[in-house]
């Protein structure tokens, strides 16, 4: 089975903390293909940086299917146009946040999500509550901007940490990491902390591989209609659906 | 002052629509500029051509705001792009779906929302929660493509028609047209059904001049805080926040 | 347009800054007539003072309509009988409450609404939820009685100023202020906090003059239809709908 | 134990009706003492009446307080000034509709609350959402003002029945009688449908009792302290608030 | 009237506490019969142990019901097994928590439950929600197990009152007392704190009354319909319905 | 990796039913080990039959885990004692339910329960509400006993068929089963209908892999600590937590 991830923002470097991420619990039979976006921001941090992230996502996917992937995973922590892409593509589209939050609410009650930047905490409490976790999850900031977790000199992991803590005084049962970027920790900080940490992107790797087991598409019923055929005016013209 | 109107679809004849529903609430030193979006989809039905929308609708905001508007609004019911447009721009922007019912709901208390086509249904009862009506407003939609308002030959006035009606024998106490190309059709039909039927873009004119003479924009705190200088890669380019 | 400014309660003073406060965001062509309550409480601060004031707000709004207002604003933060002044008044009737809150929504996602008395949070929680803010509004009291407010040798700015602070540390991204007797502090809290700050009185200028414009009245089927005529007893005699 | 039962309309007839269904339940050492409102509507429909009739069903409470009652029943069924009097009593206050609802709700899971005209419809199901049962109960109207419950020649009974019907056929597993007015017909309905008909007045003699078998008295704490002493004006100079 | 009181845990001690004070509220003709569960924990600390508890419970209200009694009161706090019960049983069963609830939500708008440990947090709140006071009522615990409040040489009242303490200077008006083993403390805290105090044991007595005196039973319509006879295995075949 | 799916109820012909749609989703190195409940009732309909199912299914997991599962699914769909196991276990525990809702929510927006008879509506509404599914799903009856999906003769299939129908026709774009007696009819569901068919069985296999390949297990903070040692009375004693 032929999985594509894809990174909405350009940062490569990134892509390959994902990757790894990916790989390490994909199933032998899948074969894991990451792609960083074309065209977008080199990270994505609120509304406005989202907004135009969406574009190079729905290319790479579209791009990923007529390559033979059988699911696709949007791999960056506020969903970034999950719902256009279910829509457009055939195949499976998963979103690393309902990914996350989806897993840890089957192994626990009250889930603390711990995000970048303060920015981001009201898109991400929307998401929560679209996904029906506003009653279980709370979401809160570390304050750290999304390449500075890149950045090993940066007091990124300690102020993460932090915030972690925080979040399990609280109540917090279990702990999703609230960016694509954290990928790489969630091992670490579930030993640290001695209580699940979820890692979206992990998390996605395997609701993608189930759906494809189950042989489950998108419903293309209601709200996720195909696209209706139609021209594209300027910049946008290649992303016109087409019959 | 001026007033940029900004239609996120690209079809022309629609914005004249708008533009005269738009200049007949406004005020009378109230200028309004209306714009077709310069790329993107000739109509708005669904997830899909939303996402692809948002580009041309943040484009055409910047350049108002250059030549000097004081206020926007963004024409398409599913309030296109309304969030990333807030962070980026000074001036105050307008949704016609958030302007239509706040008015709505300061008249009545039971609000029907006809739209055009079944697969804006559910988008637009997210909106619907995430403005707080979710208790009080139902959407349904007519079954009319969006561009067939526009055509005279069509059924779409009584498409439209009969679904009022069934909203009115549902218990709506107003009604909310859930299309800014149906912005001509306000005042007739309030006459016919003989309760308040409420045109977004006319509503969201007098919003936009209440936030101007009130001397308030968008708060820069929080969700809304300007996006961060950084690089945007290929399509994107153009749209990359600057310092 | 002649546009009624009722104070709910009895003190003429206060009357007197809310119709500042109209008149400073009132359109050109707009007149304000701002009228006391000719019954019922000093100052309304909580349930039980409330009731009391609703007699005279519908008295003065059916007095003012008689006068050739086109349409009315009860400028008291609790909305005083504003769903009853709705079904008998043929004008619009505003709420400084719901003008507030539906101002700041467009231009900020999480709000702080900071009243006077710790008695007050509760109603006005409820007055919140009915609006549909609950998920993004949090009202707290600065222990201030309304009356205080108009007296410059309390604390009364001290303490609100405190309240407002304590509201932006956590997370409010626009202040609407609780108390009609608080309208002539928006602007300098503006400039002192650097978000916006929201006084309803103004706001609901706005709104009225925006559904006057409209040519938007309230609906009469439903919840607002007329009252019947039936005859009432005792004091309340001169209030009985007449047919 | 003295109980009093306040009818908040002026209408005696309806008194007696809800006198005798309270004494019907009352606890052989209640007594049970029933007013007549002394100001206000003939009947109670929909949000204007109901502002009318606070000042009476305060006047009686204050007045049955002094004469010794322990406990006050307000006993129509929009809780008309339940907040209100609950600050100024010492003694608990109880409404009908909440009586009811929390009575149905130990009994049954979904519960339809039919109450007489439309209008009321709105006003009940905010009633019904502040007291938890939003989720559980659904509000219909039968069509029959109130007056015409107490005559005979009227369909009033058919059309009641109707709508119960129609609940029940809709999944109601319970059904609350929405109106004081429908006091006596509670025992013949549940065994004509064959599920639990519970009336809110009986509901409430039992609730009174038991809170002063408790010894519970309302909180004066937060939302319910007592009115701050301070003067009214004009025609309510009578209920203001003593130190 | 004979009113059942199951103790869901296996500890007669607690059982005596309990019987008292349904006891001490107890109408004179009410005849209180108190019963230990012969089967399950020693005391219900979260979800596991209420599991178990749940047969015991089911076991006793149907012995009582066969004795005689004409309701029955569950007297743990998580309302153990009160569902099932309500279907198997043709007496009126009441859970303290509910009864609790609705008590205090007749004398206090926000309402304080106090419980003994953490884990009993979600359980307790899952039911709150289900009773309509998510918004009204925040679940807190003192750290106190279940059986250290029977041993006077503990510090639980102590830490009962601390948390208490918290309840209140954050908001609550009322108290509820989380836990059955509380029984006792209601009156002395209620003078302790200025405030009302509520047991879940003595509000459901009065409950119970009600229903009674009311004539009301369980709907046997939808959720609680009587269990289809069918044949149980093993261990659990006693409890097979019957025809 | 050893995956133990216990039926809840004592029917060995629908534990083969499980199996064989639990067997054909499974990945190649999963071993599905089945078992029916030692004890508790033939089928599970609503709150009764469900209480009772609860002990077998905690003593068939805590024996699976013994015998060296990995993970655990409760093959009913009212996910029957899922949060006590939860507690007790130290793999995780999956339910159907849950399962089902959050597959079907990763590929379509508004979600079709179809289940088995009336009375496990509110129960199956109450699981939907709290896995945040209130506003996405609705829960409707096909009118057919559990048992009656295993007799060829009955007219189970068609009754299912018709509620689908009409889940479809209300604005379904996805459907779950409600019942893990309908595990072997989704395939061919989801041809005759057009739109995915989800079953729980196979959905609950592939998430209790994906929890098993994340290293993820149940959470021992807050709501899932595992139980206190305590001793367990009568039939309840081999139930007793141990140290």
């Amino acid at each position: 089975m032929k999985l594509l991830v894809v990174n909405p923002n350009t940062t490569a470097s990134m892509t390959a903390t994902i990757a790894a991420a990916a790989r390490a619990v994909a199933a032998r039979e899948t074969e894991i293909v990451a792609v960083t976006s074309a065209m977008g921001p080199v990270s994505i941090e609120g509304f406005y940086d989202e907004a135009f992230a969406v574009p190079g996502v729905i290319h790479a996917i579209a791009e990923g299917e007529t390559a033979g992937a059988q699911a696709a995973i949007i791999a960056c922590f506020d969903d970034t146009g999950l719902d256009a892409a279910r829509t457009s593509a055939a195949i499976p589209v998963i979103g690393i946040c309902e990914a996350a939050l989806v897993t840890a609410g089957q192994i626990a009650k009250r889930i603390g999500v711990v995000t970048t930047l303060a920015r981001s905490v009201v898109p991400l409490e929307e998401l929560v509550r679209r996904y029906g976790f506003a009653e279980r999850a709370r979401v809160t900031a570390c304050d750290v901007p999304v390449l500075a977790l890149e950045d090993e000199s940066s007091d990124a992991r300690g102020k993460l940490e932090d915030e972690i803590g925080r979040a399990v005084a609280g109540g917090a049962e279990a702990i999703v990491l609230g960016c694509a970027g954290m990928a790489d920790l969630a091992a670490e900080l579930t030993l640290r902390f001695g209580l699940p940490v979820v890692d979206g992107v992990a998390a996605a790797v395997k609701q993608a591989e189930a759906l494809v087991a189950l042989g489950l598409a998108t419903s293309k019923r209601g709200a996720y209609a195909s696209p209706s055929p139609k021209s594209y005016a300027g910049a946008m013209a290649p992303f016109a659906p087409r019959a």
